[in-house]
């Protein structure tokens, strides 16, 4: 990408502002996008800032302008993202914008929403305001990286969550496994389920650890947790079923191998704790995510064993790492690693991450890495 | 360890550069520690510096004592290490001391040899000098490490090394394993072998892989290259029989399930190569190493596969850990990982490490890590 012309540059440090007001909400707006915005009046003074804080409320550019009142007029209104062009649960922000007596409209990102996809800066050229795009785009790219994704492919962006020893290990073989890393890890995790809008694991997992997979509170709702089941053989009695601590998703396959009326009684079983079901035409990653797409996922995070994390990455539903390194050495020819099998031949053919510099949390160590997108399957 | 008496502080600034200068030979002194040394004359000016480069040159005394001439007479040494009081290789560094009229010693460490052992100190305050100790001690002791654990245990120290994907893979399932690290972490490796004496492998790496196992000129001589083979089952041809690149030990017990004849004519044949030798009672890590502390080693490295790995830290055979992490995922259930089985059946038995901060190596981290005291088995 070509540098800015120096007459843009000077929107960079308002651009830069709204971006931080937009991440004041991160993990919050699903299924809408990360936007914030800062209105400058004629003379190019602040005059008003805005962020979008949760679906259904308003959008970042009415309260912006809100707070600029008559201040607006014949100023610029700058924003981290296309204003939107439609009605939805809000009036279009690009009538407000007119309404305001905006002159200039700095942007970030061109949304991706095929209901914008364009349209809003259209609007706004047409209508005779000046507009200037593509200011921090890859900023606010990345910023909104799991919007664009879902929006783009029509599933949630998955991060893969893991924590291991230095050699590797996610339990000891005869799977004892708690704890592998220490309380500051524990309390980030939680605070990436806050940032996060499903948790899911597999069946094995809820027999193994009947984990809670709540933030602890950070966020409210606490996120969907999700039961990706292949044979329903799930315990009569676990956290998951505590719909009073945060709601539980059973997502399952009619499975073969179980007859009819066995399955059928544990689906009773399990409405009538409260866990709702949900029926795929197989119980495969691929299968669930546009379902949860579909509900207003963003981010999704899977805290699942080796089998299913490894079927998650081949069916392309992982853009993202998180694995946390405890400074033990566990050893174990049978102790359970990470992914189970990828099905590759040679060191070519493997899938690449970019890793972000390494964080301590307490004694841990927390790498955090995207999938190369040349490598990613999907 | 209380702070030093205010009197004492004023040593720390010229007991740090003595430590520098002690660093310039790190990994070439064995079996002797690294020392260094500086004189100040009686006015407290620096006028000599020196270190012990290698075993057989002077120590570190003589040199400094040596640049400072007459200026010495009245004046300090400030020494990372106890002088000696023996005669060694080279004159008593005591006599050297009171040869050029010092009235002052500052030490940091007392010399856990049983031939000095407090008794240089001795001498000197015998001689009627002002001694002072335990200046860094710590810090000296840290970088005498291995010529200390060496002296005390009568084992080289070892450094357990691999390379591992971020999902702790060494290989994948098929075996291929070129290349998990980039070029960086691949010459880091080879600085590393510059930094020890031995280097270790089994003989299923050689029959594996076929390595070099040189530090490709970094040191010289090159490290020993040691194969601990329990079958002597070992290639006809491999890089480690060219004794003209490296010097290279077969270190094998007396292999029940072969025949004798056999086994004496894979001996003669690597012999004809002008490969060495050495009978063990077991082909076992604890039985190699006081055979390698008896050669001079301070430091091994352990380049093997996860059953010697695993049997070297069950025994004892490994005080400290540097693994590279590769930004890739392997997968696999049967992927090679870097240990074997270490027999815990509980999170609090397993191996606890001090880890260092991680370090980048192009895309690679390298993590360093200690085993903590209370951990090691030894």
């Amino acid at each position: 990408m070509a540098a800015p012309a120096s007459s843009e540059q000077r929107w960079i440090p308002w651009m830069r502002r709204a971006l931080q007001l937009a991440a004041l909400a991160e993990g919050r707006t699903s299924p809408n996008p990360l936007v914030g915005a800062v209105v400058l009046d004629a003379q190019g003074r602040l005059v008003g800032e805005g962020f979008h804080a949760r679906a259904g409320l308003p959008h970042a550019e009415p309260g912006a302008l809100a707070q600029a009142g008559s201040s607006a007029r014949g100023g610029t209104i700058v924003v981290t993202l296309e204003p939107c062009c439609h009605q939805g649960r809000t009036p279009p922000c690009t009538e407000a914008i007119l309404a305001a007596g905006i002159q200039r409209v700095v942007v970030a990102l061109t949304d991706p929403d095929p209901r914008v996809a364009g349209g809003g800066l259209q609007r706004l050229r047409d209508a005779g305001l000046e507009v200037i795009s593509g200011i921090l785009a890859a900023q606010a790219a990345d910023q909104n990286r799991t919007f664009v994704h879902r929006v783009r492919t029509g599933r949630p962006w998955g991060i893969l969550k893991w924590a291991m020893s230095l050699d590797g290990r996610t339990a000891l073989p005869n799977g004892a496994s708690q704890w592998i890393s220490g309380p500051r890890a524990r309390a980030w995790v939680h605070e990436l389920r806050a940032r996060c809008d499903a948790v899911i694991v597999g069946g094995g997992t809820v027999r193994a650890d009947d984990p809670m997979l709540t933030s602890r509170g950070r966020r409210s709702p606490e996120p969907l947790r999700v039961v990706l089941s292949r044979s329903l053989e799930l315990p009569e009695s676990a956290q998951l079923w505590q719909p009073s601590t945060a709601p539980t998703l059973v997502a399952h396959a009619t499975a073969e191998a179980v007859a009819l009326e066995s399955q059928l009684n544990r689906m009773a079983a399990l409405k009538a704790k409260g866990v709702e079901l949900q029926t795929l035409e197989r119980s495969e990653p691929e299968q669930l995510l546009p379902e949860l797409a579909r509900r207003g996922c963003n981010r999704v995070l899977w805290e699942c064993g080796p089998a299913l994390a490894a079927a998650a990455l081949q069916q392309g539903c992982v853009q993202e790492i998180a694995a946390v390194i405890a400074p033990k050495l566990l050893g174990g020819e049978l102790a359970r690693t990470p992914l189970g099998e990828l099905g590759f031949k040679a060191m070519d053919q493997v899938l690449r991450l970019n890793c972000e510099p390494g964080r301590s949390l307490g004694q841990d160590l927390l790498l955090q890495a995207q999938l190369s997108a040349s490598a990613a399957p999907n």
